[in-house]
């Protein structure tokens, strides 16, 4: 236990998320650091753009993409405002991979997938700089100790377990006794989709969907289905309803921002 | 035939081209899925900022740059508003690289560049994943097919030969027997030059430039030339014509977006 | 000298820094040109978001950077608004780094750190493509020399010693005869956090600063640091003065750009 036997000696994948963008310098050392320590690994970008400081949005896109990885990936997850501050740093194991990062409730949607996931809080200064940066830990702290785990460090050498990491309200759902269901749109990609936390196990069908007074009774199977124009209803492919509307953005045309109430009843 | 000789064992490289963006999880996703198959591939990304659903400027882009790759190179392109219909996921095999993608027409110039380009429609479902998110071919088909040709697989394994992959309008501008051509803009850069359809040799020197009844006269042999100032023509680094304005952008100043038609005249 | 022993054989990493943006084909151009001559390269992306034809912000997002990575990287650095004409291309060698790009003063903030380096013009044509394109020298001959000396080439065979390359104006602020400091933003993160070129032993403390009228005595560790709201300093991750506001853009509050002044006086 602890050391991940999937990783493929000498390939590890270390995958980063961050709300850094990318214009300034910060990606770059992040991964300066890493390939300071550990020249074989390979770096795979997820996304720099999560917006500044939203846990949440950050905590929904490592859902959605990090089952996509092999067995042994390490996810440096960093969306920090509260660095330099007494919130702690820590590792997860869970679902057969590692995850690196600040104690704010970004793996959330990971400890709800993994029931068995495993958290330490990062306390071995062997595994980072002396005196890290207190503005900037993703070079300093979590780059170093990811870059470390994959050389093959045993996870519980980076300190001690933690029973309680701070969680993010859950993901799923309000279902209410009549079978109709409350949710939120939680992202909005960059056609206009709107993401809800609605999963298809917890619709019964046929249904509709109603947000900000529009009822929406089309479900498709696919976006370029031919069907009559307007705003239609989807199982996207990470797993959740989708709100969209074909060569648009649904976003747009029902004017929906993320938080934005959707409530999905049978017809 | 079919094996690519030029592909260095072990060392084989995946561009990636798409409307995805980077702020959502898409493209680490079909990362992922790649990686997931073959670990030691490397990947290099195009562009993923590709006007969404904007496949002629895909193909464009994909012109300009394949040929800065050895041969061996798997290009994923993946501008796909057909995703889930009936249109066919083909590969091709083409100036001794393969390209996997939709046929929409986003290979269009790569059969225009190697009249002996080889089509082949993706139907082998054991390289692929087996129940496909019909809205996410990026990551469960496409990827997955790259992912496995790079391990080696023969070209003619994913499916059968296709006879008339669709295909945009030609890329060539019109000539008159006056030998005058009218072309159109086709992708405005990031500095706001305006790149052309128009290749030198379809020019007769001199000549002039006429765009929205404006004359530009002056042709420059790289931006930096000292000459007087306002809007000029140059052979851009793709090989095609372009419009500029010395650190200006000549979209704004000629008030261009693509599609205007570029008129060139002897003078 | 000259060969940098510290390049892990078959394990070079080029970083590449760019105004080029990431929508069109450029960079992957770039990428194309290094790969086909060493496959074996790791390429990571600094930013491809410096402002167009600004070098001094490329020339300061480098220095921020550079020390983050290994000894033997090979750094590409191309803003080059002078691309095609006199200017020289040339090779730096300095930190146990290299350096390529324009001669443009890009390297100024390398110099100021490492009085031992040396630079090299970049004339050796056997090492780039026979007729560059005179608007594209990051693809045919910036890639390609990064190429050449990762795969181990000499630094000195490149071209003859430059005595004196251009130079940016210094980075260092004004320190008057009484203590205080005139030094300017010269970067404004993606956060609204205003970088400027004051670095703390320039400083006495305790300090305040002074920008567009405003005083600023409020002096924090960190950002989440619990203290009165408004704009407050803080030495950033870079080692150098800056100013914030917690979860908001100081930019915006202050109605800061880069180039604003900014005093430091004893309180």
């Amino acid at each position: 236990m602890g050391r991940l036997g999937d990783v493929t000696p000498g390939l590890p994948i270390i995958t980063l998320l961050t709300d850094f963008g990318v214009a300034d310098y910060f990606v770059g050392a992040v991964k300066g650091a890493i390939l300071s320590r550990n020249r074989a690994v390979t770096l795979v970008d997820i996304s720099h753009d999560v917006p500044a400081h939203d846990v949440e949005s950050a905590a929904f896109t490592l859902l959605a993409v990090y089952k996509s990885f092999p067995r042994g990936t390490i996810n440096l997850v960093v969306v920090d405002p509260g660095v330099g501050s007494e919130r702690r740093p820590i590792v997860v194991q869970a679902a057969g991979q590692l995850f690196v990062g600040p104690d704010n409730g970004i793996f959330s949607y990971v400890y709800e997938s993994d029931p068995a996931a495993k958290v330490f809080e990062i306390t071995n200064q062997k595994y980072f700089v002396e005196s890290p940066s207190p503005t900037f830990h993703g070079r300093d702290l979590f780059g170093p100790v990811a870059a470390m785990l994959s050389l093959g460090v045993q996870v519980e050498t980076v300190g001690p377990a933690v029973a309680e990491p701070v969680r993010l309200r859950p993901l799923a759902p309000e279902v209410y006794p009549d079978g109709s269901i409350k949710g939120r749109v939680i992202q909005i990609d960059r056609f206009g989709n709107c993401i809800t936390n609605i999963r298809r196990n917890d619709v019964e069908s046929p249904a509709k969907v109603i947000v900000k007074k529009q009822t929406i009774s089309d479900f498709r199977n696919y976006f370029a289905e031919k069907k009559r124009s307007g705003p239609f209803a989807i199982w996207g492919s990470a797993g959740f309803l989708e709100l969209a509307v074909l060569n648009g953005s649904a976003a747009k045309l029902l004017n929906l921002s993320t938080g934005a109430e959707v409530r999905v009843v049978s017809s």
